[in-house]
């Protein structure tokens, strides 16, 4: 006899999509395969719609790309080597804490209990193989194989990705999609049931004195703003330390446009040993550095030459910080942060010394002379100059490569979203990324919270395009509004810096790039998806496509190929590329050795 | 005081390239990258061409594809993002049973000491992630840290390769690929210092007899083909026993091509309870059933429904043969089955009662009636009809979808290459693989192996082509001459009859196929390289395109675009889905139930 005060029951796949409804998320990354697909049938009626990728990489790449827009993303692959194609993505979400809940289908408990030797496996028998794989490559596992505890499982493996900001893992085997479970707990929302930060009040008192008191006393601090401050939820509160300070602020390549990049105190990229001269002598004698959220990559800190004494320096993490010295543990950074800039007595503040000119992007850029219209474009100045295409809201993403290395010169303009790859490096990543970025971008303007003026820009390279261009397809399949600049340089300019000029491995097939869209099958002439494609290869047709008032509107696909020459490159990256060529060759003559690397290179929770 | 006895002493990159050339390879697939650099200046020197491939997961395929053609192959990935992109390749090579020698050029030893914060890393200093999960992805790993043990450890790592056809993981830190390291080693040829193989004669005699006993007194035997027969370097032997002995022989999907299929005693594939009605009662009749280098896949099985009484069933595999339930361990088959062949005295092999007409795929096909001209094709007789196309010396190729199951049908001429995917059926995997396998069929053409008029023929289907695309850059950019018959259906059918025959994720984004190779780079109008490209939608112009001389010469890109019907597949398919469907709902109604499986299963080494 049915008890009617029993919570209602319903399908394991109904239950797991109801929670990822929750979190905000509303496009399912993925490839269908023959393990999941009853698992798909429950995305739409979830409210979910399936982005449907052409292939798993691009797949993980363009969930990556959704979850730092929207804070968190679906990918859904099949068994074995589905999951495997999109290890690398995943792998890259794990190295910058992209928070991806990707969920398997797998094959029937019955089979895996029977070690039966099925496809997608070495026919051993051995169903955990990969699962132990993704031990390495996600914060969390689940295997969903008990429909007693699913539901709790489901709700702490979303929980640890929410908190730690990276993949989760969870196996759905063909057998469970339709396991009965109780929808009660449904009824409280995943956030709600996040641990409370609740701090030690001595702890955290402590530390905001010790550090209230460094900023009031200091006479040339510096603030440097990184890539983790988003993944911790404190890129407000950065953007408040710096603007309530006024303290001279820099960020890393990572970090770039989390703060307000037109604040005056704002002073681009600390680059270290490959930026502006008189920028590392200065840092070096500085008595007080604040570093929020920092990645310590070689690629982010210029072969660890940003790196800073750790007497004079403030680390701040997501769960401890570090006080020149004396570590904090256990501490809420967000929440410290608060308290801190409620109590900071602004009047209490140091009055500055002028300090030397750090750099100012907008000014260098305002006073750059007109280019020659009839001059090739060169990697010199195209970065700043391009930057005037930029408004409030957009999203900003380079790829590897010149690209990345160039765009840290941009100008951004407030509230833009800035997306680069800052440790994990791998190309062909943006492309995917750039997808579910445009999606997540897409949806925030339907919500309200972005502007509807807002466009997804990418910036290309050709070497790594070709890694995944079948991204192109899944952008056009789900009409997604994109502008793309895709740099052509004949190959992997970036490898021959590092190594090999002139050798034939660095070059790439030439491809007919502007014909994207059409062979991925954009529709012709349709006034509801727009397609816009250029060539550029001088100054004078840069300006043109850039005033183009269809390229400007960033709707449907656009794309502008700006050839550039083979061996040029920002001087940032030629400065970068020849500390990394030193490095590799493991000879003495790198910028700091391993020993003062580890010295200063300080753990971050 | 140099001493003019010493051995001459090489680069250790030096080595292991020479070493590779030596296995008899002459391309090397693979992605440049900051920590393989160096290295890759050692491929042209040591008489090995770079492929150059797009993306890492096609190269992975294009290795793979390249190593079933001449036995072995050499990748080469850089550290992190490059290795994890391929490993699903590498994957398939592992339980597929391809020689792939996988090089991967990782950060120098000191970075690794150090624990330095790497790009391609998750900073967190630790080193061995990816070996770690190659170790499950390769039969052997090789780190080459130490000078005076890198050579035997480099030939070490590639006997293993060559013993178990499988891939080896080879890491060369950057600071190692000018080790300097002796030269004496390489002047022996690695294949000569494979172990010898000598069987026990007491045991082999035994099994000999045994085994010659039972094929003298068999009343109604049947010998079955399997897939890794060329992978233990026993397909000549298993075509000598089917010639000689002239008992009914069938393949299995992953064993069509090995033997002669032309023998009259030749019946196609057999496909247990998806196939031909009679066949599987007269199986289970069978006083004597030799399965030969068996791989017990579901999808090689039709559902483990081919799996045979151990009773009367001889099992060959690499090192070991099983007769009716008595298993002689540790006896390399080859040699076995050479003395067997010499031994056997086909006067007194059993004169045959006629047995049922289990199917000649030559005379179905010859009887086929005429198509309608103006019909559309259909998958119900496409495989046959196209049959016409092959000739001896080709490679024809099937993805893994209504490709390799139509492909079931083929009728193959004597000398025909084919490949299919019988466990792994990673989709997309067949387009990268082409590529390879077509750069050595070149190869072989070159040096008089493989008959000049040899053409890659690939069958590929619309869903598995977007996944990795960019091999047909690989193929233009190699000038690869490439046959290949797109199967344009609108997605994933092989999906739909699974589950979801209407549902949308089981569409893809309709690409302009035929676009390809101008989209890819393929030069216009080069003698040197033509471009054929045609689009076939009924039965008259797939007649006329199959008689084209500029397609049959098979020179150049050559592409055909056959379009089908949506919900239409070969009806093996059909029957091979069904029961896939079954088995993923977990159900009762199974096949067979895993425990009449598990006690079929025989374990192979």
């Amino acid at each position: 006899m049915p008890n009617s005060t029993n919570p209602p029951q319903i399908d394991l796949a109904a239950y797991l999509f109801t929670r990822i409804h929750q979190l905000g998320i509303r496009s399912i990354h993925g490839v269908p395969g023959d393990f999941n697909l009853v698992a798909l049938d429950y995305i739409e009626p979830a409210g979910l719609t399936w982005v449907g990728n052409a292939n798993e990489l691009n797949a993980g790449y363009s969930a990556d790309g959704y979850a730092r827009v929207k804070g968190v993303s679906a990918l859904i692959t099949a068994f074995g080597v589905g999951e495997l194609s999109a290890l690398n993505a995943v792998g890259g979400a794990f190295a910058e804490r992209a928070a991806v809940v990707h969920i398997v289908g797998v094959p029937s408990t019955a089979s895996q209990k029977a070690r039966l030797t099925m496809h997608h496996s070495f026919g051993d028998g051995d169903f955990g193989r990969y699962r132990r794989v993704y031990e390495g490559f996600s914060c969390a596992q689940v295997n969903l194989t008990d429909a007693s505890t699913a539901a709790e499982m489901v709700d702490w493996g979303l929980r640890q990705c929410l908190l730690q900001s990276r993949p989760v893992y969870i196996e759905l085997p063909t057998d469970f999609v339709q396991a009965k479970v109780s929808a009660e707990r449904l009824e409280q929302d995943i956030r709600l049931s996040l641990p409370v930060a609740e701090n030690d009040e001595v702890i955290e008192n402590a530390a905001i004195e010790d550090l209230l008191r460094r900023l009031y006393a200091a006479k040339q601090p510096l603030i440097i703003v990184d890539g983790f401050a988003p993944r911790y939820g404190i890129s407000e509160e950065a953007d408040g330390l710096v603007r309530v300070t006024g303290f001279p602020t820099s960020t890393t390549p990572f970090g770039k446009g989390i703060v307000n990049e037109t604040y005056p105190n704002f002073h681009g990229i600390y680059a270290g040993a490959a930026g502006k001269q008189v920028y590392m002598p200065w840092v070096n004698s500085c008595d007080l550095i604040v570093r929020i959220a920092p990645l310590n990559a070689d690629t982010n800190t210029y072969g660890y030459t940003t790196l800073t004494n750790r007497n004079v320096t403030v680390e701040i993490g997501q769960n401890s910080i570090e006080i020149c010295g004396a570590l904090y543990r256990d501490l809420n950074t967000k929440v410290f942060l608060q308290k801190l800039l409620s109590r900071l007595d602004t009047s209490r503040l140091p009055c500055l010394d002028p300090y030397p000119d750090l750099g100012n992007m907008l000014q260098i850029r305002d006073q750059l002379p007109a280019p020659q219209s009839d001059a090739p474009i060169n990697q010199d100045t195209f970065w700043l100059r391009v930057s005037h295409f930029f408004r409030s809201g957009d999203i900003v993403m380079t790829e590897t490569g010149t690209s990345s290395s160039g765009g840290r010169e941009f100008v951004l303009p407030p509230q833009t979203t800035m997306i680069n790859s800052a440790i994990w490096l791998s190309i062909g990543y943006m492309l995917g990324a750039c997808t579910g970025a445009a999606i997540a971008q897409a949806e925030q303007i339907a919500s309200g919270t972005r502007p509807s003026s807002s466009r997804t820009i990418l910036f290309e390279g050709d070497g790594s395009f070709q890694m995944s261009a079948q991204s192109v397809s899944d952008m056009i399949r789900n009409r997604v509004n994109v502008v793309i600049f895709l740099i052509n340089n004949d190959g992997y300019t970036i490898e021959r810096y590092i190594h090999g000029m002139k050798a034939k491995h660095n070059w790439v097939q030439p491809w007919r790039y502007l014909e994207s869209p059409w062979y991925f099958g954009a529709p012709r002439d349709d006034p509801d998806y727009p397609v816009f494609t250029r060539r550029v290869t001088t100054w004078g047709e840069l300006v043109e496509v850039l005033e183009d008032r269809q390229l400007r509107a960033g709707k449907g696909f656009n794309m502008v190929e700006v050839v550039m020459n083979v061996e040029d490159a920002p001087s940032s990256l030629k400065n970068l590329v020849l500390m990394v060529q030193k490095r590799n060759a493991g000879g003495p003559e790198r910028m700091r050795t391993e020993k003062e690397v580890e010295e200063r290179v300080q753990v971050t929770a």
